[in-house]
């Protein structure tokens, strides 16, 4: 540890040659077949032993691909306790694989509220999830991000707030416009307001952004918004935006984004080309696949073809 | 089951003449000092052990007092996984005691994520956690929130949105004028159109609203605004508002709110006049006298004195 978060990302993307995040979202139905057939499905810690199981093997096949793996933390929560303990072990496996580790929570609150949540998730050895960084909703405004800020800094740890979200009710409040600009973009000066007090080497501070795939332009006009602020791009593949939709999100070098992909690789099995090529039962050969495929789109129409 | 969240609420809060919300906030530093006796402070599940037994006892000093309980998930959270055990068990057993329990976990997200969550936390025999409500966030717009909506209203759950929080930065983005108003406006309205489409025999849909006592104007227009949401009401006593600030968040009836009070009660025996009277040794009356004495603060300057 002692090294800025971003700093340890971009050693790992230029490492890999990839920029793609591999989101951990192990939903129950899409499982590949040989995970119900020992489970029972009413018992949730048997839903959560499942979980942990498809979770490792997605993270032995894509570790030495990818530099990151973001876990969805509702699915895991949906499972109760038991299913906390398999993220837990989820988390730890993949820093155990030297992957970063992005807690997708989606967490906001104020004041020592707030301090609980970032203690929590943020630091691999200093926390008891032991992740390197947590989604945050910006809701509540400038004081409940500083608490997040403030223990990410001291733990060279992160935090990505969430700015333009990729779903079509995104739009809902964050477009409205006020003082002649989209509710985002005022959350978006605060964020890189807060990313450049905290830069590493890279030039990447330790709040980084949410911006949706699916929005081209605004990913454009949010990169010159944010000069300090790492993006997470979500909306790529199963929410419709292609590789040429993220080249904006990246700066020069290739560097200041990483790609999200959940269904689009761990249930790659289940898709063309696939599903014919390999199967349900080779699932783990579809998800290697899909993941090196992708990361050659990603390479091929965007700067991080440079890495 | 089978009778609606509000229709719930309100017989619970005739039947012990009281809008009383408690939060359950265990904050290790702040328990009594018997708890931290006979456990070690590294250990989170010697701390989660400690808060599990803290709320058990302050749930059996207020359960014949107040309807309902709000459990913070942050501090459970920032213990692990063995800190969301304790959580549900903390929520069993007040709903043993015929509490409500409303968890205050703030979480939003998207599509079947969103679902994920609802369906974790929403239905006392339906869902994992077993809890009654779950307060949500809004950022991320209306289809962040009507797969809650939708689980709330199939299992006479609840959900409480997020609309005009009471921490001093919840003015960041929520005060920002847009279309003449400002943002939470329009969170209240769309929370208001959700509601009115799920109304108990109380007139109150499922879909409630948190709106901060430190802004008693606001409150008032709110109330207006929003004819069909149930408010919860936080920054009541330590936040600094006192009983009659909260006084339009009620209808005539006395009914549509509850008002959150944490550290002011579970922690009562910290502060005067109940550490003179009783100190920390004997905190479970401190405790009852806050709980009755805040209620009879509110019931004198409030509606609720009507109940």
């Amino acid at each position: 540890m002692g090294t800025h978060f971003t700093d340890r990302l971009t050693v790992a993307i230029c490492a890999k040659k990839s920029p793609l995040l591999v989101g951990l979202d192990p939903r129950w139905e899409q499982l590949p077949g040989v995970f119900h057939k020992t489970a029972n499905p009413d018992s949730p810690a048997d839903r959560a032993d499942a979980y942990r199981k498809f979770c490792r093997e997605v993270i032995d096949v894509v570790a030495p691909l990818v530099p990151a793996v973001k876990p969805q933390a509702a699915f895991f929560e949906r499972l109760g306790h038991e299913g906390m303990a398999a993220l837990a072990d989820v988390i730890q496996y993949a820093a155990e694989k030297e992957l970063l580790v992005i807690v997708d929570g989606k967490r906001g609150d104020i004041g020592s509220t707030a301090v609980a949540y970032a203690e929590a998730y943020l630091g691999r050895e200093q926390s008891v999830w032991g992740a390197d960084a947590l989604t945050v909703n910006p809701y509540l405004g400038e004081d409940s991000l500083t608490p997040f800020v403030q223990v990410a800094q001291a733990r060279d740890a992160a935090i990505f707030v969430l700015v333009k979200t990729s779903n079509p009710g995104g739009k809902t409040f964050q477009d409205l416009t006020t003082q002649d600009r989209p509710l985002y973009a005022h959350v978006a000066t605060l964020v890189d307001a807060l990313a450049s007090k905290s830069r590493g080497h890279c030039g990447y501070g330790c709040v980084g952004a949410v911006v949706g795939a699916t929005y081209p332009e605004e990913l454009v006009d949010l990169r010159d918004t944010m000069p300090n602020s790492w993006f997470l791009v979500p909306g790529f593949g199963a929410q419709g935006a292609d590789a040429s939709d993220v080249a904006g999100a990246f700066d020069e070098r290739g560097l200041g984004a990483i790609i999200n992909s959940s269904r689009g690789i761990i249930f790659a099995h289940a898709r063309e080309p696939y599903a014919e090529k390999f199967g349900e039962t080779q699932w783990q050969q579809a998800v290697e696949s899909a993941t090196l495929e992708t990361i050659q789109q990603l390479c091929d129409a965007t700067p991080a073809g440079r890495l």
